[in-house]
């Protein structure tokens, strides 16, 4: 077995993790059909995060982070900046442990994200992207009211709360029978790759896991190429924004060098045509860059090994306009 | 307790349909949203039947009467009628028990259903719906094969099969703390609806189910209030098609009798808006016909009973025109 002992978090802190979880997350069930073994060409398990608490896998880091707190820091509250799926997850986690959070959002950020982050009992302040500095911001409020900072990715507790999916993957895995297979990983900052690799490491290493992003932002796969971490030239205008990010985070890069196979991408069509699948044959909501996983099982086959795959499907926030821009892939 | 012996089946013919359905059916979630509890004033569990093989809760039905068969009557196969989820349970739960299947279907039927069918190792029948008897034909092709008849819902395995799922509704209302809750279901010629009740009366008398039907098409709640079998005037006009049938069936109806409180009904549009409530919170796909009881449990508060609702999707085989109509009234 790997040395697992030289990383930004430890077995025992996902085991930890699994702990604090337990009774508060949702065990998300491995779906399959028929219809997209035949697609892929061998057999493809999903792991639908989309059915997670808030809609993502990122309920699980929020409350990883947020129950790991010391009591009395925790009372004062916490702070995160993001428009999307981190922020819904923080708000959720913060409100079942009944603590203060504010969120700090651009204030064009989409109304209904705004309004469900506050929906769940979040305070949020919005800032001017042009003018004001977010990172002042959320200084100077965590200064004047003690919050403590959650952050996406880079960050132990998190990555610990994302791996405990890669627990769920391990126990369901061995109850369907499987004993080797390819894991895809829809991969933004790598918390959720990084920490489901590392579950898989501990517990089932005869399970891979491979980061799948968007063609043209697909700073995983390069970094993992070239051994260092690499930047992505432009962070707009992929559909896939949920799981775009400037670079791997120092955390999570290690984790992924070490444990991860190579990377891949798929096109925003691609992306949108998984969804399509996934509303046919699975049933579920998927939103663009929580599909991304599923279009490289479906699609990308040429560069997967083995007769059998496993697809996270790590979110489905997605305003109805873009979920009718998958469903317009099956006229 | 109610006495419950002296129904077509038995709490042991549910034990023994949960045995034999073991690690072949999914264990579908209970999934929620502080959204949804906003809407219905109390709080709302989902049991997803949407997400079982098949796309709804007919794979177990399927599965239970074809596991029961005697393995010489089960080899030389089986034969339903049906066009819609029926056909796809039947078809599926033979193809995995390596019998053959036939399922004999009007010759106008949608394509696609057809084809999946098909897709699913089925034998599909076309007939004429002007000139040909259905029951005809099944009674012809049944004596020359020897294949056995599958009913939709007045059969005891298929009942006992359908249990099952409110077998796991006892086991995860426990789970989540839930002592007392009405269980609205989607009801159509009774398999489901009695099942359950079956189920719940034996395992956990505290939850209550009450059928919901399409307004126009509500035989079960009237049946239930004048205390014998009432029919539909019509059969067609309704976009909840999947649950539609002419009766209660005679084996369902005693159970929901004595076991049921009183039915519901809910109008096309807000079977459309529980769609999109089900699309926009729990990331879910759920058809018309099977989105009848989330709508009840969200606009009919007034006709519920308690603090706590869980409602049962059935399905989720909706075709993309449809789920849109649904999506349309999130603008």
């Amino acid at each position: 077995m790997k040395d697992l002992t030289h990383f930004a978090i430890s077995p025992a802190d996902i085991d930890a993790a699994v702990g604090r979880l337990s009774g508060h997350i949702r065990r998300t069930p491995l779906l399959s059909s028929p219809f997209l073994d035949e697609i892929a060409g061998r057999r493809v398990f999903v792991k639908p995060e989309c059915l997670q608490h808030t809609g993502s896998f990122k309920a699980r880091g929020g409350w990883s982070a947020i129950s790991a707190l010391d009591p009395e820091v925790r009372a004062r509250g916490v702070i995160a900046f993001s428009s999307g799926n981190h922020a819904q997850g923080v708000a959720w986690a913060a409100k079942m442990h009944g603590v203060p959070s504010v969120i700090i959002m651009p204030a064009d950020a989409p109304t209904l994200k705004i309004a469900n982050t506050r929906a769940l009992g979040a305070e949020v302040v919005l800032y001017d992207r042009e003018n004001e500095d977010r990172d002042e911001i959320g200084a100077r409020m965590s200064a004047e009211r003690g919050l403590t900072l959650v952050k996406p990715f880079d960050e132990p507790m998190v990555i610990a709360g994302q791996a405990t999916a890669g627990v769920e993957i391990a126990e369901q895995a061995a109850e369907a029978g499987i004993d080797s297979a390819e894991v895809l990983v829809c991969c933004g900052g790598g918390g959720l790759t990084s920490g489901i690799a590392m579950a898989l490491a501990d517990r089932a290493p005869c399970l891979r896991v491979r980061p799948v992003e968007p063609v043209g932002f697909d700073d995983a796969k390069r970094s993992l190429a070239a051994g260092t971490i690499q930047r992505n030239d432009r962070l707009g205008g992929s559909i896939c924004d949920a799981i775009v990010t400037p670079q791997p985070g120092n955390l999570t890069f290690p984790i992924m060098a070490d444990l991860c196979g190579p990377g891949l991408s798929v096109s925003d069509d691609e992306a949108l045509s998984a969804m399509a699948q996934a509303f046919l044959r699975l049933k579920i909501v998927a939103e663009p860059g929580g599909a991304v996983a599923l279009a490289a099982a479906l699609w990308r086959g040429a560069e997967l090994q083995g007769d059998t795959v496993i697809a996270l499907v790590s979110g489905g926030n997605v305003d109805p306009a873009m979920f009718q821009r998958a469903l317009a892939r099956l006229d």
